[in-house]
């Protein structure tokens, strides 16, 4: 079974509140993890950092562990709550660490399957990351000079170089969060970023319909006007 | 007692942390239920819809309780919990269904009380809903075809239709999210279809001063704008 | 040890999900703390605000504990909770009740030390209150008069003026809240006065960083233009 909000409920509980509710679940969104626009294992990815970002964890041990299943692998798991812990906060990840321990346990996950703190990172795209930084300090240097080095020095040449995420799959986390969470502000810098690591834009699009279901459909119509202008924007 | 937040603790632990909490309850918050600008049972589905757009669980048993008390019925209960899945996500949706279930099976309410999931649906104003859709294809069916699909089969020719809530409660249910949890972009186009499916502009009013309190002062004053401007171009 | 999310969890259990998570907590989050732009109270003070905005009350009890540590009254804690009833929404005041009880129980806070709901009340300012009431009736009186009166009555001329509680850390406690659950458009109004009510702009912007790990860099991008308009409009 796909990694569906109801999964957490016997199927019987949802039907006496709800027959409804139980029919579009399968009829619908199970049906949404067979459109083939976004593979299982992204859909797995959008669903869990959709999660995260709003800090539902009740049904996200049954999402990691069909993320493993799938093959995300434990690394990236481990990965994609350490992103979040910048993008929804700490206290989010924590709660996500409790989670993922307990389904590590459950499945022998092995230390060396967990990326360590340290040790190599990407290569830096030296100008791109020149012109963000720059960008950022003429907006925002002189009124936050603590968040501008946070965000340098930790963020964009650390954090996003870690090599156990791909930059794609980090940028999929990363815009996934934003739209869950009603951040409609920071979407266009962060969707321009994940084209440019690879995602495509049916791909991007895919993500809304997506998280329509698992974040609701107003952060999605909030969303829409401006992923529709990165759209334009790129094709010009 | 009404559907207070206090109404799952004692009185006695709030004024043994905050006797202040505890009489803005008694002399302010349980007074509001009392202004006829609004009914006791539209306070009450204004209180759900919060609660569960807000996935604040621990005091939603007790609010499903009263409002069934207050003469919600356990159908509306169901139709309120299947709606709020698109309109505030899936998960919470499901959150509800566990209380839900819980307070049905306490009082005994029998299968035949709630929805089927087929059935007779209400007759859609074929008109309206072409002019919708069009607006919506035209802005986003080219980026994103997917949402812009299940908006129209599932949620406006298929879950507003369903006639085990009246469609002036659905869009109170619909209004009452959107403002809870600060989704201000998406307020104009439900409100005016609230106020076109029955709600007054008065008991609109009314919605906004009851949720000042149950999601907070900053939701309440970042809706009053776009409120105002609906009222006004009404108006005209 | 500082009030860091990690410290629900022993320190072993996030090295076995993510090394990387640890290590950034040690040292980077745990770091933060010590720096002299805002004192430890302070700190405290944006924490508790942060997570009772955000309902997250998993970590609560260790940060009030941390918080008393620091200086913090309990009859501050207290009246912060109650201020958020207000400015984060009823129910999240209550989980915080909650917490606070099991807190204040097991240090033996005794009752003397609880500011009464009754009592003396700060002077007001009557000419900069008269201007914000004539502002929001302009704006609001028509369409929204149960908001006004509320705001007016209950809000600024009864709970803003409570002794136990200085403006400045109000101020604080508000701003703090805004930021962390992204109320954008209500910062301008409420970071003004509390630069009117003592905060200086190096405590302000070390509240953004300090928040941009507990709340997440997306609210805190979100919050940087606004600081910085009111940083500007004030300079001129």
């Amino acid at each position: 079974m796909k990694c569906s909000p109801e999964s957490r409920l016997t199927d019987i509980d949802v039907r006496s509140v709800s027959p409804a509710l139980a029919a579009y679940t399968q009829n619908t969104l199970l049906r949404l993890w067979e459109r083939t626009e976004l593979s299982p294992r992204d859909r797995d990815i959008v669903t869990i950092a959709a999660l995260i970002a709003r800090n539902q964890t009740v049904q996200m041990a049954h999402c990691m562990d069909r993320a493993l299943d799938d093959g995300v692998k434990p690394g990236e798991v481990s990965e994609i709550i350490t992103h979040l812990a910048f993008y929804a906060g700490w206290d989010n990840a924590m709660s996500a660490v409790a989670v993922a321990h307990a389904v590590f346990h459950q499945r022998g996950v092995t230390p060396d399957k967990i990326p360590p703190a340290e040790g190599t990172r990407l290569p830096l795209d030296e100008d791109a990351e020149k012109q963000r930084a720059a960008a950022v300090e003429r907006n925002f240097g002189a009124i936050a000079p603590g968040v501008v080095r946070y965000t340098t020095e930790v963020l964009f040449r650390d954090l996003w170089l870690r090599p156990a995420l791909a930059p794609r799959d980090r940028s999929l986390v990363t815009v996934s969060a934003l739209i869950a969470s009603g951040h409609v502000a920071q979407i266009p810098y962060h969707l321009k970023r994940a084209l440019d690591n690879g995602l495509t834009e049916g791909q991007a699009s895919e993500v809304v319909a997506h998280l329509a279901f698992y974040a609701g459909w107003p952060n999605v119509f909030s969303a829409l006007p401006v992923v529709k202008d990165v759209f334009e924007t790129r094709a010009k």
